[in-house]
């Protein structure tokens, strides 16, 4: 395995280290699970704490679609649950978290640069799958010396690379801890992302996959689609709470932006398409669409033959990717004779309530991982 | 009151009658809720059955956001519910269903042409409310020589449109029948229609709502925004029990139409934008955001001023207008006396639910309809 060390960059905030590593030469390709190559894979991740004399308190966190290696942290995406204290303790764990492949935070995807062309690969980028992302993130270990994680650890697509990971290596994982994922996307999950992706492809700055580099990029569709996202990810109830039918000013009806709901929307994607890459949301939405691990029969006894113990939570109001979908890993890994326990957190916040702290959520996670 | 008759245009199946007649004049504007002025709204409407000597048994449809005047007979939208021996019973009312106000489908709206200039309106056509939809119902009631319906029966916007017509105008309604419909959309309604509009108006065939004519239409963006509100009128249930995960070939992963669900949304768009204006989305979508009749402490006194007996149904899987939303009607028109009645209906297809034939909802409508 190749492992050149390209950057290293020390971020501001303390004891939170940024780096840069290519994982794959044309020596030491990634072979995909559909066959393709790709002689080159750059993952950018980020570590917090350290790795103890015995290398046996290693957190691996996965990040979701929209994710990047920055989870803790000033501005990381889960600094509530990861920090000195906190669930996921970087006084006492060593905490790696890096972008995932097909990304656009770091790591190589779709608008990285094909080394074989010398431009960016767009559409010709191969299409990956859950094993692949977890294929990168097993070299990643790799490079890091390490070989057996205290536990993975991954909220929505992160849980799902989490699950991916016990099926596929199963000895790597002491711990598992699946927040708010799924084996199998429903008809409804797979449409809303059909959705994005129309509101991508149709926009004409897409140019069929092309723009990176021209100038143009379809932001109009990108941030159509993430409007449209984000409203899954947020219950109903949690909406009506936050903004109910309160308009910007009073008077008449009007066209454009007049109630707060739309401004919020209308902010979402704005900042959005400013972080993120469409193509990436191509991509990582059809990892998610194909995965569905329990399809083959041996998958949950293979995730549980090496005594890995699964955390798997879900929240009441999370209509996206609701409790049935993990009661579904539960009682697959369950049945197979995996250490499973399943628990629903009630919590107003929608899918989005991984990210937050709902009574009961974080020591839930917290119990797991300290548990000896 | 204008009524000039400008086509009568008898259609192929049996017994139903397709008119157009213009209900307002520089001499008889319809004077907006706001305000504005049209000096020509034109109303295209279909008839069935026959009006009785003593005038007394006509029964007034109204349609949905993206419905016609075609409700009966041969592909009408609601055929199964109205027809000789339906619930809405040809043989025995006589049934009137116009296109409304803000529509497409021959009854003027934002692409009409505009008589000051002789272009079309576009946006400058005024945005117009549940009341002004009414209004030209109540026109149209005028013009047929009605002053009392048997009953007003509508789904969706369409029970909005009867909800505000027994407000404004009470003794006109025997019987009002709202069927999935609401009292005030929440911010959740409100998000999922402004991210569809928002897939229209950056559609650049948009052309800042001036493509009529142009030979462009934002078709792209209608067929986004209508795939994705077709998400929302079916339950996560029927779209599982219906695709699930099926293929429409097996094989790798592939970018495009590969899950049947996909295959079934991208039709949703094809047929949509063949059928239906851009424009009149924005438009119809925003009557729907800004209907909220209770806010007016008086509207539900009004409402059951005159006698009129309310059937106030929901379906319990249907969450883009769920049963709290049809509660509230109930609830708010029960407090002020009214005779209101709410039935909650089992049914597996979500909001869609209303153009079908779940178990016991026909039989409702008919004994509603019945009752002395």
């Amino acid at each position: 395995m190749t492992a050149e060390q390209t950057t290293a960059t020390h971020v501001s905030h303390a004891s939170s280290t940024a780096q840069r590593v290519v994982l794959s030469s044309p020596g030491d390709p990634l072979v995909l699970e559909h066959g393709a190559r790709l002689d080159r894979v750059e993952v950018a991740y980020e570590t917090w704490g350290e790795l103890s004399p015995a290398r046996d308190n290693a957190v691996f966190v996965c990040h979701a679609l929209t994710g990047d290696a920055h989870a803790a942290g000033d501005g990381g995406w889960w600094e509530s649950l990861i920090g000195p204290g906190r669930p996921v303790d970087t006084d006492r764990y060593f905490v790696v978290c890096p972008n995932l492949l097909g990304g656009c935070r770091g790591t190589t995807g779709p608008s990285s640069t094909d080394p074989a062309t010398g431009r960016p690969w767009g559409l010709d980028f191969p299409l990956v799958t859950m094993s692949d992302l977890v294929a990168v993130h097993r070299r990643l270990l790799d490079h890091l010396g390490l070989t057996r994680l205290h536990a993975a650890v991954g909220g929505s697509l992160g849980g799902m690379q989490v699950l991916q990971w016990a099926i596929d290596d199963p000895t790597a994982l002491s711990r598992a801890v699946v927040v708010a994922g799924s084996s199998q996307l429903s008809a409804q999950n797979i449409a809303f992302s059909a959705v994005a992706r129309d509101a991508i492809v149709r926009d004409p700055d897409f140019l069929g996959g092309a723009y990176v580099g021209t100038g143009r990029r379809p932001d109009r569709g990108l941030a159509v689609a993430r409007r449209m996202a984000h409203i899954t990810y947020v219950s109903a109830e949690s909406l009506e709470a936050k903004f109910g039918r309160d308009r910007l000013a009073a008077g008449p009806p009007r066209h454009g932006t007049d109630f707060q709901v739309e401004a919020y929307l209308d902010h979402q994607g704005e900042v959005f398409v400013e972080r993120f890459d469409a193509l990436s949301y191509l991509y990582l939405t059809r990892v998610m669409d194909y995965f569905d691990p329990f399809a083959d029969p041996a998958a949950a006894r293979r995730a549980g033959s090496a005594g890995t113990r699964f955390l798997v939570v879900s929240f009441d109001s999370d209509w996206r990717f609701p409790t049935s979908q993990s009661r579904r890993i539960h009682e697959h890994l369950s049945a197979a004779g995996a250490a499973s326990r399943h628990v629903e957190i009630a919590s107003p916040w929608g899918h989005d309530s991984f990210l937050l702290r709902p009574p009961g959520y974080h020591e839930l996670v917290a119990e797991h991982l300290d548990a000896p």
